[in-house]
């Protein structure tokens, strides 16, 4: 089988939660060897939730798909060692380090350059200053939430998807991927910061947000409306879609599939408004909303589905997770990103492996999270070099955890 | 001044919306040459909301800083053979392409190929069959809306930040890089594919909840609560909170701010749940918001705020875009992740450069988006060669379009 585009390449993980884990994951499924540090027993994120009725995590087997896992007791000096050991280990495509733990001590860039001059480190922080900060911190001070929700919600309305963590897990793979390449050319490492609350802050002013703030506008809420353009949510007889006109062609579909054009005609001449100018749209949102809905209220989606995909409308569905995953092909193996795969201690999965498609280098299977500390023997045997022996007291010690896996083995 | 981390690689973009371009910026914003082919006049994007009074686009100039724009009429076959021709210009860290169009004609990934055989091209689409999707149609069909907002919202909420297409820009980046070291070692370039649709699926996947709707598990809307620990948002006496005890040390802090330790033990006693656990946490969410509200909501956040700081209690503070632009260091110039712009067409802009903190190869301050067909003539002088004559005649022609700079400006 194809071994992934980044097939030779090592990075050791010293991680929790999502940002961290999402980007080394990232990594992993397109075939660098990815070795996630955890203490004996797990680290904060092991039970967490969704879990099995016996307390297994959805959401770490999830997060940690096709990496290998080690436990080492890092917080002792001797665990420390062990763990600085791994991530030092020679390799021209190794001495790589993706961690959202504080570099301090044995976790410290001069402390781990010392062992290997070239290393690649990038540690995630919750705020540049290393302040705690977790997505659900930070998304309310951007302003996110308050503009979230109905025009009446009184108050302010998280995310659900941890967005923030999980943008800062992609740019972590980027910036990894950046610095390697980095040193290939020049033979050297060196540390990343990334901040979880850079990353919310960078995009508020990469859509737009801050300028226009500065310049006194104040952003309103709008409940479903698509800002900017034409986009609402609508009930049809039967269902609850989503329906977009952001481009002159949607909109045209749109006008078409539903026989809009002499309202509309109506409406522009009414308002005084161009509707195929997208901001007109938006300032007229409540308007064609309305004949929208007049005109899709009384049909089924049986009906109105195939009209829209035959013209070329911009629409969805809206579907619970449920729905999602008992009817739609999209989230089914007919769809090439998923594979069904044993994930031991908990059983079939309908995984995903990555979105990215490559057409060489091959796009691989989901591999199922690891066993915690399926590998700590393997890794301590091959990349420090421990006998069966060395092995075995520190299990004996309690330093590391994992079932036991000889060399014959 | 450092050139950053990305020098000397070159990537054409053909792109529209957040998706591609956020993941060109990502690239030009660590040093790479990206040029942003548009239509004369612009693209579906250039007058994307917020405006400024005379239609300059805070959106566009946000998601397009650093890079070069050329105007050509691609839509022609001529346009699309100059177009081409950039795409495949010669240089050893060039012939990379990111686009959200179809990969057909001119675009065809074997017709460019046929010009630079080891041609990166990475296509992002909206559904993985090519078909119509944005951000918005698919948050709908992956169950986020009908989990999100109040438990009485009594309908989908949508989300305001297109999260979908802002991680799909940041794969993209990452594929792009991977591609890249790939060709590195093979001189083999590739066509890649991502589609939003699948960045959605893939996420839901990773985060648990595919695999928990497969076991008939109904994850239920929770308001503003953090699933699965505690958190939740409060009103103080003059702000409103966000407090989170995802972990056992931050669950501390907080009981140890608010002197919780006694009415925490009698909830465990009369709930028999141990509450050191955070799933325990989120069952009693209820009950322990309770007690956390009595505990503040009298009292200022210039209070509450520093005793939450001192005892590291994880939190922060709801604010509008117009506080935090207003009143927030870390959205000023105070953090390194921003500088004021002169951005042309619009003016003085605080724009963020990218949140990636390399301390080898240099941190680029942000750099304005370009004017509209800035690099047109520039580039087909440099990249394809063309005399200022034959610039003038494309330009006549209506083919090309930009501010017309001669060989010897």
């Amino acid at each position: 089988m194809t071994p992934g585009i980044l097939a030779g390449m090592r990075v050791v993980e010293a991680s929790a939660f999502v940002a961290a884990p999402s980007g080394g994951m990232t990594l992993a499924q397109m075939g660098a060897e990815v070795i996630r540090i955890d203490l004996p027993g797990g680290g904060l994120d092991f039970r967490r939730w969704p879990v099995t009725d016996d307390d297994q995590s959805f959401f770490w087997c999830g997060l940690n798909k096709g990496k290998r896992s080690v436990c080492i007791d890092f917080s002792t000096p001797e665990g420390g060692e062990l763990a600085a050991a791994i991530i030092t280990a020679p390799g021209e495509d190794a001495g790589m380090l993706l961690t959202n733990y504080a570099p301090r001590g044995w976790l410290s860039h001069e402390t781990l350059r010392a062992k290997r001059a070239d290393l690649i480190q990038l540690t995630i922080q919750g705020k540049r200053d290393g302040g705690t900060a977790v997505d659900y911190t930070v998304n309310p001070t951007v302003g996110i939430p308050l503009l979230t929700g109905p025009q009446d919600a009184g108050g302010p309305v998280n995310h659900v998807l941890p967005a923030w963590d999980l943008l800062t897990g992609q740019m972590a793979a980027t910036g990894l991927l950046a610095a390697e390449r980095h040193r290939r050319r020049t033979g050297e490492g060196q540390h990343i910061k990334l901040a979880l609350e850079d990353v919310a802050l960078a995009t508020l002013g990469n859509l737009g947000f801050i300028a226009e703030a500065q310049r006194g506008r104040v952003r309103e809420r709008v409940g479903n409306y698509l800002y900017g353009a034409f986009g609402a949510d609508f009930e049809c007889k039967d269902a609850r879609v989503m329906i977009v006109a952001l481009t002159l062609k949607q909109w045209t579909a749109l006008c078409r599939a539903l026989d809009l054009e002499t309202v509309v005609a109506d409406l522009e001449r009414v308002s005084g408004l161009d509707l195929s100018l997208e901001g007109n749209r938006f300032r007229m949102r409540e308007q064609i909303a309305a004949l929208v809905s007049t005109r899709i209220r009384e049909r089924p989606l049986g009906e109105l589905g195939p009209l829209f995909d035959r013209l070329g409308v911009c629409w969805s569905r809206y579907q619970t997770v449920a729905e999602l995953v008992a009817r739609d092909p999209a989230c089914s193996t007919v769809n090439p990103l998923f594979a069904a795969t044993d994930q031991p201690g908990v059983g079939s999965i309908l995984a995903p492996t990555i979105p990215l498609d490559f057409a060489a280098g091959g796009r691989l299977p989901p591999i199922p999270a690891p066993r915690l500390g399926e590998h700590t023997d393997q890794v301590l045997r091959t990349l420090v070099g421990l006998s069966d022996a060395a092995i075995e007291d520190l299990r004996h010690r309690g330093l590391i955890a994992g079932p036991v896996v000889r060399a014959s083995e």
